[in-house]
């Protein structure tokens, strides 16, 4: 099966991480930008790099842009080019344009000019540290529904030596553990019998009524 | 228990929405910003905001900000502000203090004037973003090890009727359901019986290999 | 019959014409700009001004902006403020938004965020001088369709004292006289007998072949 | 006989789009602009193109301006270069110089500087969109004189099937039909047994208000 | 006699040089700047002095400018703001309008606009300083004609003690001694018995060669 | 006689005025400046123009500045590189140095590192236009001392025919009439019956008070 | 006797600590500075701190600074503001003028104006650091003449419990131990006897030679 | 013995002082600033100069900077590039890294961050001077502890000719004379019947009230 190849257009912080991501994943990268400096950068990391203003479409139609399984348009902070860049893509009959926001009002340009999908890095990100800075043994979690969520907690030295059944946080609060990543491996289902040692993490899946109670009572 | 309280420098996009989402989980939050717009966009939503230069440490001195316990630099693009902020903030004796970077380097020296927790907002939502664009089903997945991982898959309509058992992840590609998100409430630990249907989400764990597979034989 | 509000965003030359003979035609018009001198100039002459941040949407809906039959988004320079009023225009339900496109690609971004009529003020007049440089005598003129035209001709000193059926453009030319536009007064269907003067002004109807042949042939 | 030629001094929105229009018209164009990116974009549309600052006397003398039958100042912005480039233009002995004037004040000095024809395209570009704007059917209107307009109206759905008689605009307002724009071809000064059909088009000659009565009482 | 008002508009170093001279002259003087700091300097030294855009016609209305004998348009470096000051000044009908133009180009527009005088300091200044350092004892000059000057020289030390008629400047070279400007008083027309002394001047008048002659032969 | 030759610092219309003056003249000028483009127009007009930084001592000894007899430093408007540059021409040793001073204490500090001469261009040439304006026949005129000039009046059409008896300056005002520029040439020390026509220009020598009523009397 | 008063004029880095300085040494201080944050830091460290734009002869008279003992002219990089400072004091007639240059010709012009004392921090200091890392023993020095220097030298670990007498630097290398800096006091001229401990520091005097061959064959 | 080698990255005035008096004492000095004039001038007095970006960790890899023994961070006011290159030299494993700071909270991180020596030049400096001013006979001084300084005193007019007996410091306030510095040498140690001269200067060691009790009572 033939690879997806992706055109990534602006390659700041949030562009050229993604970039760098997707050649990692095996992917081909044409990165795109208008700064000769940032082409620079990434011009040994990507497959192909190329110094453009991406709001002319002469030049994204030379480039070959329309022959992209998907393009991304990561432009920093110029929101006029983020637009103007987006619908060239739309024209030219790119499949998948994925555009990154930085406001409500720019998202909603993006979803009417036709993007696929919108996305904002920034508050995502924002959304997801301050989970993590309000419970200081979260490491990462998946939000299932507005009540399901998945968390990934880390053991504290107090609690080590337990086991799973001494914990028993599905008798008590009503979650389950998913999984122990412990130094030698994971455990997925693991046993009543399975204790866990300081460093180890575990994987807890409840209501977030459940999991905070957990979280509260247990592990901090 | 009293609740912890936040002060957060910077106010740009990744602060506010975390200085948001801080508040909505029942904290207080001090919101700090040079640039007054961008403290009035927020004076409505957090606990209180000040305009002020934060590299000055009267200022944060005077606002109290030793008491509060826990304080993330934010600042956007302003390196020199984001490190000498940083280092008022713990010489006042703040007790976690949390700060953006936007490079390497940049976090090299938070870390070295005693940083509690350096993030990277823009670059950790790049390698998200990559994820997701190379497997349009997944929602999102925590990385639990270099090798396990657990993700969130969205049933495709071409499996809609099967049962766990028809698709049988754990036989045939040795990853395991988690749970299936269906409309009206989330199965914990589904059966072998069990149906997935159009929208239904499903949660796997598995190696990352195990999951590669399952993912391109099944889900695409 | 109530007559219709209308709502001008950006007084620049176009926009403060434009409101300008809104009043005249005896309509109540609010003028919006977020520079204070534009603002000051048009104060006298239109019915509300108000110094604003159109791409906020606070500020429109304060300001009533719903209410309004019709907005027209007369922004200057700023492509990214145009199009960001236009869908906060949209949003709010305001029914006919007329904007002002600077180049194809910003129409287009209009046309898709769902503005009702794009208006490309510097190109239609380039077209419409450039018509009549080439025709000296040419006034003024409406296109029928790709091939027929009206035409307001100035008569040419040479032709003063001849009739219609002197000059007789239907027989030689294929072409109509409309009207001739005389010092007091306007004929209309002017008969064969009707003599040109000078400072007279025919009106033609025709083919573009047709009365650009008349116009070679007699009135240059 | 030889064909005119044109040199189009800034070749911004107005003055590119008339540029083109006359190249079309079949006209040579020397576009002279001092912005290199502005030329560029014209170079394959015109005859020639040059960067140039058109100030500087020598360099239009250079480019043989004075053999021009026509120059067109379409300065954008700036004033200065406007007013003198215009004078070097009539100093060079160009027989025919047209320019674009920002403000009166502008269009004052232009005057007095011996420019042979002043244009204000955003100014009447306004005055036209007001007109259009405040009758949804208008297409397009030539003033004839302070009381007499010919004006381009759309036939709306309600009145189709409706014979010239029927709609008896003569009669009933004073105004006459000089002709319908159907589908299939202009009806020049139509019969009364003519029928109007939806999306044709009716020419209509007549005072103000008549045209304004006719207007509100059958075509809105 | 009521003495002559008179409008300065420009207080750079020329406009206020000639504006405090006017004054020292015994004349009403009003002071117009853009500039606070240019105005603030001035206003103990004038009659009046406004700060002001003296492009705005309503201003200078409003300053009853049009009542002035005269007004000087001595704009330091802003050409657009020369040639409209200059318009709107003669527009409001005052009599006489004096300007300083910065290029041969300007000097041109502002007398097609109709300014009555226009001014070349820094050209003048430059030709007059030119003279002085080419010959030392030049103090000043008066150029009657292509071939006349009356220049005024001081008397090197080596011709003191010597006659008019021991120099004889008619005899040996044509050129006439006007006046001797002794330290205690201003001899005109000296007799030949009139000796010069060291501090004296002598104002000579004759063509330019004569001149040129006894000055290298006899003063230098 | 080996004539002199000048450098000149700073070609703005101040220095290229004087510049050309000298050429005129007879002498050789290297012009400097370090803008290219001052310098390019003045390249055709110089015996040699340089593009460099006059402020470097390294710069101005290369070019052997210090072997030109005199140097005008006519820097517009930045105080710092005149008095750098004064004083580096001061140390190689220029035998007269002559500076262009934009404030009185500019020109203190000039004197102060021992230019040889200060000029105040725009402060003279105001007060020399002042005279001027208030007196509209005063072409030019030499203040010999406190109490004495010499002005050159424009006869004005009233006095036409009129002879140097009927005018009688010296028996009525006490002043005399040192020439008389005719169409045809200038008569110096004219006699009684010499008659002034109109555009005949008289040159008068006399005290202030004497002029100013002859002035007032007779010629305006 | 009454202390002196000073006036430190730019409170940059060099001037505020000059200023504080001076305090501290139990002087009155008057800081001006034209930045008003400058100001505003200093404002409870000085005696009186003044807003004042220095180049303003009115100002400072207004200030009473001729009444200074002493004016420092501190100003950071405006070299022009520099000067003309300078030259108003001294002008006002303050005694004692000193004024930091930032470059040698900078120091000239100073100098010429009469400045009495001109320092280069900037440059002092970097030769006396340079000094420092050469000798990493070498606390600060005394640079008595072109060959005797006094050095403040640390004592290495390694020569801990030696005596005068032992490490002997008169006989072998000619040079004299002036003092010993030892925890509890200095000894001024110290005995053969004395011993050197770590920490503790030795006062030399010596020619450059002697003093360079001491350092390197017994302290490094 | 292997001198030496430095690195001096800032080139301003402060850094090119340093390094060419590293130079003078016989070091090699790479210097590297990113202004490209700054590096000009100094190119052809240090061993070698480079144009870069020292923020970039590549470019100092690249210059071999690990292999120099001290690197000195002198740049001027931007303290975001001062910590960053300060952080990639120890990075680099450079054993000395010198570091300029601009206010003791940029000091405060470049301790924080490894630096090994951290100096404020402008804040010494300005200390040094203070002192300097204040007495204005001291030459230079050592401040040996919080009590003792040694100072060198210029002898004034007044006490020539008086032996060190006569002028007895020891006796009368307790300091002692180390040396007087005489045009044809220094004294070391002198004797009760030395004399001192004008142009003497004298080494004085003592507690700082001796000190300034002698120097008020006697050298002023």
């Amino acid at each position: 099966m033939k690879k997806n190849q992706y055109a990534v257009i602006g390659l700041g912080r949030f562009g050229s991480s993604l970039s760098k991501e997707l050649i990692k994943l095996g992917y081909e990268v044409l990165g795109i930008d208008k700064d000769e400096e940032a082409v620079d950068e990434m011009s040994s990391e990507l497959t192909h790099t190329v110094v453009a203003d991406s709001t002319d479409e002469e030049v994204l139609k030379s480039l070959g842009v329309r022959n992209f399984d998907c393009a991304v348009v990561a432009i920093g902070d110029d929101i006029q080019a983020s637009i103007l860049t987006a619908i060239v893509l739309k024209d030219l009959g790119v499949k998948m344009v994925v555009a990154k926001a930085l406001s409500e009002l720019h998202g909603k340009v993006l979803n009417k000019i036709g993007v696929d999908r919108v996305i904002y890095p920034e508050r995502d990100m924002g959304i997801r540290v301050a989970h993590q800075l309000v419970s200081p043994n979260l490491l990462d979690y998946i939000e299932l529904s507005k009540d399901y969520t998945i968390v990934e907690l880390s053991v504290p030295k107090r609690l080590c030596g337990l086991s799973i059944k001494e914990l028993d946080p599905r008798a008590k609060y009503g979650c389950s553990v998913v999984a122990i990543n412990k130094k030698n491996g994971v455990i997925i289902a693991p046993m009543a019998t399975d204790v866990v040692n300081e460093k180890d993490v575990m994987v807890i899946i409840g209501t977030n009524d459940q999991i905070e109670e957990f979280e509260h009572e247990v592990i901090r």
